[in-house]
C-alpha cells in the first residue's frame, strides 16, 4: 500500500482560523515552515503562486504575499523569476540520513510473516517466477558461450538481446525502432535517472503527472530537476495545463497505465502531447512499464508509436519477470544515443551480461510469451477476488485503473482518501 | 595495449619557432586552441598557470598571459579565482558524439582473431572463467532460494555477501569494518561516480594521481568533478606536490599498485596521506582493484587498515573474476552510509540478487580462494613469458609495476615512450 501523493497537496492542509489570536500572515507562515522542516514539503518542490493559495484558502492575496516573503527572508523558500517559489535547497544532507521514507520499500522486504497478504505496490507475484526455467538457461549459458562475453561489453548491452526487442515492441507495444535505438539499462529507474541527468538543466523543470509517487519524484529530484506538477484525471495527463510560455526540460508520462490513478490516456490527449512536444521542441519520456497486463479491450498502444523523434519510451522486465533482475530499457531518438551510451559507461560501465544472454534465450525459446501469458490469467484471477471482496467490504467504492496492469486505486465514499493496492 | 595519458601533458608539445612569421602569444593561442577543438584538452581540464607553461617552453610570461587572455575572451578557457584556467565547457554534445576514445573498451571488444594475443588492460584471463562451478551455483541459488529473492532488495546488496566480504576484507586486505559500511555496488566504476557526485562540489577538485587513464579521468569529470594531477613516481603518488592550502574534495589514490606505472606505495607516504587527509578534513578514496595478485613479497595492506574514518575502500571482483558480472563493492565511513545508499536507490534501485547469491555461495563453499591460488599462478608464467621475451627483443628496456596485478609497463632506452600491456 503506498499512500497517493498530491504534490503540493499538503499545502492545502493549511488551516485557517479567523478567531485565532495569531495574524493570519503568520499562520500561514508557520504552517509552511513547519511542513518544510518536517519535509512534507520537499527541496525544490514548486509552491503555488501567491495568487492561487490566497484564493483556495479564501484570504486576501497580500497575506500570502508577505507569508512568502518572510519565508524567502529566512531562507527556507527562493524565488525565481517568471517560475515562482520553490523550497529551498539546504537541508539536503540532514534530510538524506533522517528521511526514511524514501526506502521504505526495502526496508520492510522481509518484514512480512508467510499468512500476509502483500499489497504494497511494485513487486510482481514473487512466487511464481519462472525459477526451474531460468536457472537451467543460467547453466547452460554459462557453459555454453564464447570466452569474449567474460570480458566487458558495450554500454548499449547486447545485441542479441536489443535485437529481439526490436521485434517483441514492434509487435506488443507499436513500438518503432531498430536496435541501435534501444539501450539495457538496470531497470527503468536507471534509465529514467539517465535521461534527467541528460535533459535538465538548473533554468529549467521537468513536467510531470500530478499525482505521482514519491519513488519516482525522488528519481528526479535527486537527479537535480526542478519539477512542475501537471493535473491528471481518471484518463491521464491533462495537457491544456501544460505551460505554453516556459519550455520542460521533458515531459514524463505514463499513459498506458498511470501511476497511480490507472487511467489510460485517450489518443486525443497523445496527440495534443505529441503537438506540444513538437512546438515546444522537446522530449516525452514515456514510461510503460505495466502494459502487458491488459485484461479489458485491447492494449492501447505506445506514444513512441505516434512519433519516434520526439518520444523516449522505457519498459522494464521487473513487473513481468522480478525486480531483481535489474533489466529495464530505452528507446531513444538516434541523436540522443552518443550522450546517453557516455554517460552510461562512466556510471557503471553495462549491465550483466550473463543475465542478458539468460534473458535472450528466455525470450528466443518462447518462455517469455508463456509466462505473460500465465501471470496474466494468475492476475485477472487476483484481481476478480479483490474488487468483489472490496464491493463486499465498502459502502459504493469507486475502483479506478482495474483494466490493466498490476494495481487499483479505491476511492471511498464521503472520504477524500484514496487509497492504492497492488491487487498481486 | 593503452597510451599513458599525463594530465596536461599535451600542452607540453607546444612548439615554439622563433623564426616564424606568426607571433609567438599567436604561435602558443593557436596551438592551445587547437588541442581543444580537437578535444587533446578536455572541458574542465586544468591548464598549467602561465608561469609555469612559460618556464617550460623558455618564453617570456607576457606571452603566455596575452595568449591565455585571448583565448579567455574567445570562451574557450575560463579563469577561476585562485584556481588557475580551465577549458571551458560547452563542446560537450559535440565532444560525446565525436569522441569515441572513451569506447575503445567494448567497440573493439570483439574484433581480435584467435590468434591475437590481447594485450589490451582491463579484461582478466576470460579462458579461466569458472563456467561449470558458476552454472552450477547459479541454478543452485535459482532453484533453492526463498521467494522473496525475486522482489525489491536493499541499495546496500544481500547481507549474506557484505558478511562474507567483512572476513575476507580483513585476512587478505587488513580491511576493518562491520557488514553495516558495506555496500555491493555495479562495479567499482559505479562506486567511484557516486562518490564523486556526493563529495565533489563546483567550487573544489578531485586530486588525482598524474598519470591516471583517461577512463579513469572520465569517471569523474563526467560527474561534473574537477581534478587537479598529483605526480607520481615509480613507487605511486608524491604527497609532498598536494596543496596545502586549498583542501580537495576528496584524493583518489591506488596504493596497492598504482595504475598505470605499478607503483606499491611505501608506508611512510601512507601515513603522510592520511596525515594530509586529517589535518584538511578530507576523505582519501583507495582504489584496490588488482592486489589479490602479488607476485613478490607480501601483499601491502590496505590504507583503509590505517585509518577507517577518513578513508573509502573501493574494490571489484571485475580483475579476479569477470567485468561482465559488474559486482563491486566500496567501504564507507558510517556517517557517509544513508546518503551513499539513498542515491544509489535512486539511480539504479540495487545490484542483481541472483549474481550477489551465486557469488555469496561461490565465497562461502571456498570456490574462490581456490580460483585466486589457480589465477595467480597462470599469470605469475604468462607474466614471466612476457619479461623473458622483452629482455631479448629490447635493449636494456626498464620494467615497471611487475611485482603485482595484471599489467606492467616498459621504458625503453633513450625513447621517452611508456608502453603499458596488459600481461595476462
Amino acid at each position: 500500500m503506498v499512500p497517493v501523493y498530491r504534490l503540493g497537496d499538503s499545502l492545502m492542509l493549511i488551516s485557517i482560523e479567523r478567531e485565532h489570536d495569531t495574524t493570519l500572515t503568520k499562520q500561514v507562515y508557520e504552517q509552511i515552515r513547519s511542513k518544510i522542516l518536517q519535509k512534507e514539503l520537499k527541496e525544490c518542490e514548486r509552491l503555488p503562486s501567491t495568487r492561487e493559495l490566497a484564493r483556495t484558502l479564501g484570504i486576501s492575496r497580500n497575506i500570502t504575499i508577505e507569508a512568502y516573503d518572510q519565508l524567502v527572508a529566512e531562507g527556507y523558500l527562493v524565488m525565481k523569476p517568471r517560475s515562482g517559489a520553490f523550497v529551498a535547497r539546504g537541508l539536503s544532507l540532514q534530510m538524506k540520513q533522517d528521511d526514511k521514507s524514501t526506502s521504505s520499500t526495502y526496508v520492510q522486504a522481509n518484514l512480512l510473516s508467510q499468512d500476509t497478504i502483500d499489497f504494497r505496490t511494485g513487486n510482481p507475484a514473487m512466487d511464481h517466477f519462472p525459477r526451474k526455467i531460468w536457472g537451467k538457461l543460467a547453466k547452460s549459458v554459462c557453459e555454453d558461450s564464447p570466452n569474449s562475453i567474460f570480458g566487458y561489453s558495450s554500454p548499449k548491452g547486447i545485441e542479441e538481446l536489443r535485437h529481439c526487442l526490436v521485434d517483441y515492441l514492434l509487435k506488443n507495444r507499436g513500438v518503432r525502432c531498430n536496435k541501435e535505438q534501444i539501450v539495457i539499462t538496470s531497470g527503468a529507474t536507471q534509465a529514467l535517472s539517465i535521461i534527467t541527468s541528460l535533459l535538465s538543466s538548473p533554468n529549467s523543470y521537468v513536467a510531470v503527472e500530478d499525482p505521482v509517487t514519491d519513488e519516482m519524484r525522488n528519481i528526479f529530484i535527486s537527479c537535480g530537476a526542478l519539477i512542475k506538477p501537471i493535473p491528471v484525471d481518471e484518463f491521464g495527463i491533462l495537457p491544456d495545463y501544460l505551460s505554453q510560455k516556459e519550455k520542460p526540460s521533458f515531459l514524463f508520462v505514463i499513459p498506458s497505465h498511470q501511476f497511480p490513478l490507472g487511467g489510460t490516456l485517450p489518443i486525443q490527449r497523445r496527440i495534443q502531447l505529441i503537438e506540444y512536444a513538437r512546438r515546444m521542441n522537446c522530449y516525452i519520456v514515456e514510461d510503460d512499464y505495466d502494459s502487458e497486463f491488459t485484461y479489458e479491450g485491447n492494449p492501447v498502444h505506445s506514444l513512441q508509436g505516434l512519433d519516434s523523434k520526439n518520444v523516449i519510451y522505457v519498459g522494464t522486465f521487473s513487473k513481468i519477470l522480478s525486480p531483481s533482475l535489474r533489466i529495464g530499457y530505452v528507446v531513444l531518438p538516434t541523436e540522443l544515443m552518443d550522450s546517453f551510451c557516455h554517460d552510461r559507461w562512466f556510471k557503471d560501465r553495462h549491465s550483466s551480461t550473463l543475465e542478458q544472454l539468460i534473458l535472450t534465450r528466455f525470450i528466443d525459446e518462447g518462455y517469455f510469451d508463456r509466462h505473460v501469458r500465465k501471470m496474466k490469467k494468475i492476475y485477472q484471477k487476483r484481481r476478480r477476488a479483490l474488487v468483489d471482496q472490496i464491493n463486499v467490504c465498502f459502502n459504493s467504492p469507486k475502483i479506478l485503473g482495474q483494466a490493466a496492469g498490476m494495481h487499483l486505486v479505491v476511492e471511498f465514499k464521503g472520504l477524500s482518501l484514496l487509497i492504492l493496492l497492488c491487487i498481486f
